[in-house]
């Protein structure tokens, strides 16, 4: 009897074979056996899943995305405030542990393929815009309930703001991992900023509701 | 008589090269003959310039990164004040036009690279902190003279901040070109925030006096 594949297993095993690869050596020059071997699995599972390398890369980061998906999820605080929210999304892409340091490699060799490969850039263009779309929507709620100072606030310009500070925040310390933690500080400068309005608004409308 | 040569002009059209094959085709499985051969010039040639694929990428980012701050230097306002130099700074890393989305796909290849090889990370590091140094530097200044909102004001933070949001930017900009005049909007709407203080300041005063 043949025994019995956990596909999920397989597709992680895989993944984490393209990641390790990537961030021992980086993937010049690396081919689908060189994966193979890695993960310990013959050449044809591999290419089960992928036979060219580009659709190698979009097949580990499509595996990794939903890693790291699963990670924020469980981190969120239940319920989660619209600041709490942000800051296990903007914080969960930081390098900031083993796990993100081991995947980051990854991230940017999909990234530096993508701008020359419309297959790769396309899912990373549509998971960039549906991102902005959920973090410019928190913050307009968030305006709407009077959570953050309103004056001259723009939820749009604010989301485009916060996302390309944790991506350029991930490449700085990618490159200077000794700014981890001022990385999270920034993050937390940012949401201190554009949360600052909450604490002002709600402890006098508590005060009154006592009153 | 040997015709004279242009060392500097040498320089560039290899650097330029190296950029080509980058933007065209990525650097994946370039070697040394094909820049040579991109560039027009012997093998020896470039040699004299770098030896291996690291020294390779290493040189071009050199000569790149002296052609952005030129470019840089050239846009500044005379005397450029402490919005605008920031402004002219943070908008250089945006790939906005021609010549910054040609010489773009260096950079991510470099960021891959330096990641793995220490060789490539130091001198990036060296350059992320004296930036962030003279931004922080900046930002001080400009407090110390009121231009800036001072409640909560934080110099360093601000800065790494600027610097991530410009960087974070450039990558999303690659993936997403139609992002590029929403990313410079991203960054007026920052600087607007920060030197807002110095608007609200002195209109009040500049009545006052009137008055």
């Amino acid at each position: 009897m043949p025994k019995q594949v956990d596909h999920e297993e397989r597709r992680q095993a895989i993944a984490a074979a393209v990641c390790r690869l990537a961030s021992q050596r980086g993937l010049d020059g690396v081919s689908l056996r060189h994966v193979a071997a890695e993960a310990g699995v013959s050449m044809g599972l591999v290419q089960h899943y992928f036979t060219t390398k580009d659709e190698m890369l979009l097949f580990a980061f499509r595996v990794v995305s939903v890693r790291v998906e699963k990670r924020i999820a469980a981190a969120l605080p239940q319920p989660p405030t619209t600041r709490l929210l942000l800051r296990v999304l903007l914080t969960a892409m930081v390098p900031h542990d083993a796990t993100s340091r081991f995947e980051a490699p990854l991230w940017v060799a999909f990234l530096a393929r993508a701008i020359l490969e419309e297959s790769l850039a396309a899912p990373l263009r549509e998971g960039g815009r549906s991102l902005l779309d959920f973090v410019a929507g928190q913050l307009r709620s968030a305006q709407q309930a009077g959570d953050v100072a309103s004056s001259g606030f723009d939820p749009a310009l604010e989301a485009v703001g916060l996302l390309a500070l944790a991506d350029g925040l991930m490449v700085q310390t990618l490159i200077d991992p000794e700014r981890a933690d001022r990385a999270i500080a920034a993050i937390d400068y940012q949401l201190d900023r554009i949360f600052t309005g909450s604490t002002k608004v709600a402890r006098p409308s508590r005060r009154r509701q006592r009153g």
